[in-house]
């Protein structure tokens, strides 16, 4: 059976074509710039070399048969017809409280979708877009949404609802819905699979840390709570989204500025975070440069970055009554060892003990990091969206 | 010696006057709607009864004049001559970074206090015009100012720096001040006293929750991290505050409410916490009501102020490598069991055992409530931050 997973930004459309009967990844690249001038096609051949291949491409169904057309290609293709692709795998970013799980497309979920646009106005219009376009461009082929909100669904009411007046949450759906779910139930997942445990049995927290990043708490195979919330913007220290911040000091600052809502938005998620912090950059691998270098505010907010993750796993302990297995994933948790280290390092009180030698240097690979006599298994799991999203629209297929 | 310690708000005076010598307290009351129609001086006197004496009091000079007529009253009074007084202590909000433990008021100090106004607008002008209308009644009379700040001065940047911009630090003082401080410090350093271990070998979490709320870490002796922030809206579920929220969810309310910068404060302030989310009220002694009468909201609004204290104590837990002792304050931390206990609970991961029926029914004292295996010592201290204030009002002058 093969599968091609498509995430579609408002300008963008990542792909990934996958044989899931053999697990292989068949081809993928990207399209970016859509609409705009200089969109191009980028993809990595079966020799892993990158190729960039420029061509007009003024929307998303445009877009898609670009992506067709390469798949079926002489040179850089792998299939002979579409006809060979079996079905499709939507990221999904906001499935409000409609889904809890991945769905085959129909025109109900679509009308679902749009419903929950208001709460992700640049994402999912996109995903739609790339739905739509699919649908035209094979009709009838079978579609599945795999929602990013879907498995934080399960959280209960204490974690999910914030301390404002109920009616924002009734009119608005103003509540904690999360993100990155379709990584953190694939690492935690994988994570068992690998260590050979019952994923039903464990007390889980998931670290997806990078640019972007969100923490959560599996607790018998459910998600019991995660750190971003309504929007990506709360949690963590991101590349340039603030966190977790009081809120007192926003409104201290829109009247300090003279500021409005639109303003507020700006500032929170684009001038905010490692980058607004140290005023170097948003990227992590510059920030540990800088520090190399002694930069000052490049260390405070890098302190600011691991302390805070730090604080969340034992927020997340706290949640769980206690934590068999911590997973680190995403660019930073499965790259950056110092971050990792920094983190775990003193939590012997909740019997967790990184296992240094092992963690130093380590990049990108699965592995186990904490020393045999601790009670807290600590595993890196690179994250992988896509087959996970493969995985569930072949799943639902079956059925 | 006596020292009398006074609390002065934008429309009232809280006063309470100590022999120091024997640690008693002579006297206490209030003042409520200064400058406004029905102003009133409260009493307790000496048979414990409460005394209700009306009479107008345009200000807060007038006030303390009132006072101390009251203090030197054949029938209410407990001295012959103000000149018994031998100082003051006041109560001021916000030291913000000028000042790291109490100080002898002088015309620097109010100097500073005044800088700091911007970040109290509505406190500190009122707790200079206690200091203003006492030196103008007995001038020369020495002064102490106590900060609610002070305490958390000792936080590292990691804790108290937000993801923003770093010129709003610089600018306008945007960080994590902390609030409390003087009740956080007396539980503290009162549980090492009961418990005959030394200050500055403990990890200790403090826990001061009731309509207002916070929680600090006091490791080795000193302030590591605190729950509230610039402002007291951060943090725990509150009684009309809405503590933790996404920053991202205030600017999509916002947007849908056509809500300015000052339309957020209110809402952030006073139309929310377990008012705002439960729709019945703001005091937890009536939420406790409605949850026993099985109102949903109630319980939802009790989960969510429950939760949010476990996972604080966790995160603080994880902050300082550990916690040795765990003090309960304020008017729900000395009182409403329940909220111990749930907040207790499962918490063994961290050698934290609580003693189910110890902690039952108990109110308002001293008392350790942990199982005597318990590694964290979870004890009960009700908060005396007047005391606090004389202590350090007493203990400047002796210098």
């Amino acid at each position: 059976m093969k599968v091609l997973v498509l995430n579609c930004g408002s300008s963008s459309i990542k792909y990934k074509l996958f044989d899931m009967t053999s697990g292989e990844v068949m081809a993928q690249g990207g399209i970016e710039k859509i609409g705009l001038p200089g969109a191009f096609l980028k993809l990595t051949d079966k020799d892993g070399k990158k190729v960039v291949l420029e061509k007009e491409i003024p929307g998303h169904k445009e877009g898609i048969e670009f992506i067709l057309s390469i798949l079926t290609d002489k040179t850089y293709g792998c299939i002979k017809e579409y006809t060979e692709i079996d079905a499709v795998g939507h990221r999904v970013v906001h499935g409000g409280e409609k889904f809890a799980s991945s769905v085959k497309i129909d025109q109900d979920v679509i009308n679902k979708v749009i419903e929950c646009s208001d709460l992700a106005p640049l994402h999912n219009p996109a995903n739609l877009k790339g739905i739509d376009a699919m649908e035209a461009l094979i009709p009838g082929i079978p579609q599945v949404a795999v929602f990013d909100t879907a498995f934080h669904q399960t959280m209960p009411s204490k974690a999910y609802m914030y301390g404002l007046p109920y009616e924002m949450y009734t009119k608005y759906g103003v509540r904690r819905y999360g993100f990155h779910g379709t990584s953190h139930r694939y690492v935690s997942r994988r994570a068992c699979e690998i260590l050979g445990v019952p994923y039903e049995e464990q007390k889980i927290i998931t670290a997806h840390v990078g640019n972007g990043g969100s923490i959560a708490a599996v607790d018998h195979g459910k998600c019991v709570d995660t750190s971003m919330g309504l929007t990506p913007v709360e949690g963590l220290l991101m590349g340039t989204r603030c966190g977790d911040v009081d809120a007192g000091a926003l409104s201290f600052i829109m009247d300090k500025e003279g500021m409005d809502g639109a303003g507020l938005s700006d500032l929170i998620n684009k001038k905010s975070g490692v980058a607004g912090l140290s005023g170097i950059s948003s990227d992590m691998r510059e920030i540990e440069a800088a520090v190399a270098a002694g930069n000052e505010r490049a260390i405070m907010a890098l302190d600011v970055y691991n302390y805070r993750i730090k604080k969340y796993i034992g927020a997340y302990a706290a949640a769980m009554g206690g934590c068999d297995i911590l997973v680190w994933t995403g660019g930073v948790g499965e790259n950056q060892w110092a971050t990792r280290r920094v983190v775990c390092e003193d939590m012997e009180y909740m019997g967790m003990k990184i296992d240094v030698q092992k963690n130093e240097g380590m990049r990108g690979e699965e592995m186990v990091i904490s020393t045999p006599d601790s009670k807290v298994t600590i595993i890196v799991v690179p994250t992988d969206e896509e087959f996970m999203i493969a995985a569930d629209t072949m799943d639902i297929l079956d059925k």
